[in-house]
C-alpha cells in the first residue's frame, strides 16, 4: 500500500485564470485561511482556458519536483457545478487535488496511487457558489491537508475509475508532434530521450534539426534539437524562436531522423 | 469599537505595476525588510494603471477572503508625492493600507472601522524617492504591522473624512451595467443577487443570456448569466468568451428580464 | 574580508522565463526541495530572452532592497550547457547565484566582495539537465544556502575574474540614453540624480520634459523628467505613457537641459 508522507507545508497551485484579476489571489486567501502557515507556489496560471490535456502536461511536469508531501491543487475546471465529482490523490510522494476530468493522469499511472472522491458535506464544506469550487472547495480542503489538519483517507471514499486523458507521452518515434509551444518558442514534442538513441536530428515543417546536448553547442540562430527540461525531444533556435522561425506550432507533425 | 486583531504575518499587495519591472519584487523586498518571516500574496498587479474604481472593486473581493489579522496593502497611486494623505484602516478582521484616494471604499463601509492618517515621519520613516511610496512607506509599515512591531494606533491620528468613491455595488435591477471584463472574457456586472430573484435573465447588447445556476448547465458555446465569484451577476459564454462574442466591454448596459 | 551574513530564509529569483509555462513553478520547486522553509520572492521573469545586459539592471535595482542575508538566484543563461562558468558573490550582505556572463556586474563593484565558481559536483550535484542548470544546480544551492546547510565558502574556489558587461549607470550628463521602458511607458535612462542638479529639464525625440520631484506636480497628459524608483533621471507622462507619446523605446539618446 501506499505509505502516506507527512504534510510539509506547501501548497501549489495550477490554473486557467490568468494573472489579471484576483481569483488566484482569492485562491490563495482561502489555502492560507485553513492554513495561516502554508507556502504557496504558484505552478501555473496560463493554461489556456479549460484546456485539460495541456494541464495534464504540466501536472507531469511537476511529478518529483516538489519536497515530499506537497499539496498540488489543480483548478482547470470546465464542468464545476455539475455533476462532475472531484479527486484527492495520494501519489508520488505528494497530495494532489482536483476535478475529475483527466488533469492528473500522468500521476494516476503511479503505481502506489490511493484515489479518493471528495465529500466535501462530510468536511462541513458548503460551497458559497457554484463556479469557483477551487476557492470553495479545492484551496481549503488544501490547507487542511497541508496543515495535517486532516487525514488523507477522511477526504472521501477510495475509486478506481477516475477520468483518464491521454498525456503527451515521452514516445520513442519515428512520428510524434509538438504538444507545447513555451514561452521562448521552443516546440516541445510528445518523444521521450529514447527517441534520440541513434537519432541524428528531427524534422519539423521540412526543416532538419540536428540533435545536440544542449543550446550553446550550436551558434545563435541555428536550429537544433535536444533533451529539454520537460524530459522530452524539443526543437528550439538557439536565442530565438523556433516556432517563430518555422510558422508551427501545437499539433505540427515531428519525425525522427535516422543515419 | 473595533477590537484590533493579532496579525497573522500575511501580507497582501494589490497594485497597478504589471508584472514586467522588478517594482513587485523591490516592494516585496521592503515589506519582508521589515518583517523576514511575512507570507506575501500577490492580490494582483494587472489594475489598469491608476484605475482606483476598478482597484476599489478587487478590494471590495477580498474582503473576509483572508485569514484575520492579514495586513492588504494597495498600491495604485497617482496622486504620489502630492500632499494626499495615506491611510491604515482596520476593519472586516483585517487591516487596510493604501493612498487616500478611494481604492479603501467598500471597507470604509464597514459597521465598524477605524481609520488612521499614516505618520511616517512618527514612525522614523523617511521616504527614499517622492514617486514609490509604495516601497518607502506602505510595505515598511506593513511589514512592522505584520510582524505585531507596531500597533495599529500608534499608525497616525483618527479621522473621519477619508475620500470615497462609487464602487460598483450589488445592484437591485432593472438596470447595470458591465463593470469589468475577466480573463475569461466574462462579463461582471453591478448588478448583485438579488436582481436574480424572479428573473429569468440579463439581456445585452440586445441578446438574451437565460439565468443558470452554473456554467456547466448549458452547453459550450451557450450564452448564460449567472451569480459569479464576485457575488454580482455575470454574463458569460460556456467554454468561451462573452466579451468577443457580443462585441461589448466595461460599461455596456445590462438589463434585467423578468417574466 | 567580507563577513559572510546569516542566511534570513528568503531566496529571490530573477529569469527570462515569462510567466507562460511551469518553468519558474519547478525553479521554485527545486529550491524547496533544499530548503522547504524558503520563502520565494519573485524579482521578476519577464527580462527580454537572453539579455544579460537588462538583467544586469534589474539585479542593480536589488542592492539594499531585501534583508541581509537573502540568497539572489538569477537565470538568464544564454550558455547554459557550455563551460561557461557558475558563480556565488557574497556582497551587501546578501548572496547571488548566476552564471558567470555579466549579469552579476553591479554586485561585483562593491567595496567587499567574495566570488566562488560553483562546483556542483564537489557539492553531491549532479545536473539532470544540460539545458536547465536554474532548476538542477542554481536552486538546489540556493535551498541549501539559505536554510545554512552549507556555508557559502564551501560553495567553490574563490576567483578575481568573474565577467563584467557595462551596467547602465547613474551618469552625470549632459547626454545619455533610454536604457528601459517600463510597464507604465515610463523612459527609465541611465542618468542619474546628480545630473538633475541645475538642470531644468531632460530632451527627449526633439521634446522638453521638465524636471519635477514627483508625478503629481504636474497635469494629467504632461510631459515630466524626474529622479524615479530606479535612482535614475527618467522621462514620463503624468497618467500617460511616454514611449507611446513620443514613439520612443530603448537606445533612444537623451539630453539634459541646463539654464
Amino acid at each position: 500500500m501506499n505509505v502516506l508522507p507527512p504534510p510539509c507545508g506547501v501548497v501549489t497551485l495550477l490554473t486557467d485564470f490568468g494573472s489579471r484579476d484576483c481569483y488566484v489571489g482569492t485562491l490563495e486567501g482561502a489555502v492560507l485561511k485553513a492554513h495561516v502557515g502554508a507556502r504557496i507556489v504558484h505552478l501555473g496560471h496560463a493554461i489556456p482556458a479549460q484546456d485539460v490535456s495541456t494541464a495534464a502536461l504540466h501536472v507531469d511536469a511537476a511529478i518529483d519536483r516538489f519536497p515530499t508531501g506537497t499539496v498540488h491543487v489543480v483548478v482547470v475546471d470546465p464542468g464545476v457545478g455539475t455533476e462532475r465529482r472531484m479527486l484527492a490523490v495520494s501519489a508520488h510522494g505528494c497530495y494532489w487535488i482536483a476535478p475529475d476530468n483527466g488533469v492528473l493522469s500522468a500521476v494516476l499511472d503511479a503505481d502506489r496511487v490511493d484515489v479518493r472522491v471528495l465529500d466535501p458535506e462530510r468536511l462541513g464544506i458548503r460551497p458559497a457558489s457554484r463556479t469557483f469550487h477551487g476557492r470553495d472547495v479545492f484551496a481549503p480542503i488544501a490547507g487542511r491537508l497541508a496543515r495535517g489538519q486532516i487525514g488523507f483517507g477522511a477526504l472521501g471514499l477510495r475509486i478506481d475509475d477516475p477520468v483518464r486523458v491521454s498525456v503527451p507521452g515521452r514516445g520513442a518515434g519515428p512520428e510524434g508532434r509538438v504538444v507545447l509551444v513555451d514561452h521562448f518558442g521552443n516546440l516541445i514534442t510528445d518523444l521521450g530521450p529514447n527517441a534520440a538513441s541513434s537519432a541524428r536530428g528531427l524534422v519539423v515543417a521540412d526543416t532538419e534539426a540536428p540533435l545536440v546536448g544542449t543550446y550553446g553547442e550550436r551558434g545563435t540562430g541555428e536550429l537544433v534539437a535536444l533533451v529539454d527540461s520537460f524530459d522530452r525531444l524539443e526543437v528550439a533556435v538557439v536565442g530565438g524562436s523556433a516556432a517563430e522561425r518555422l510558422g508551427v506550432g501545437v499539433g505540427t507533425a515531428v519525425r525522427v531522423l535516422h543515419d
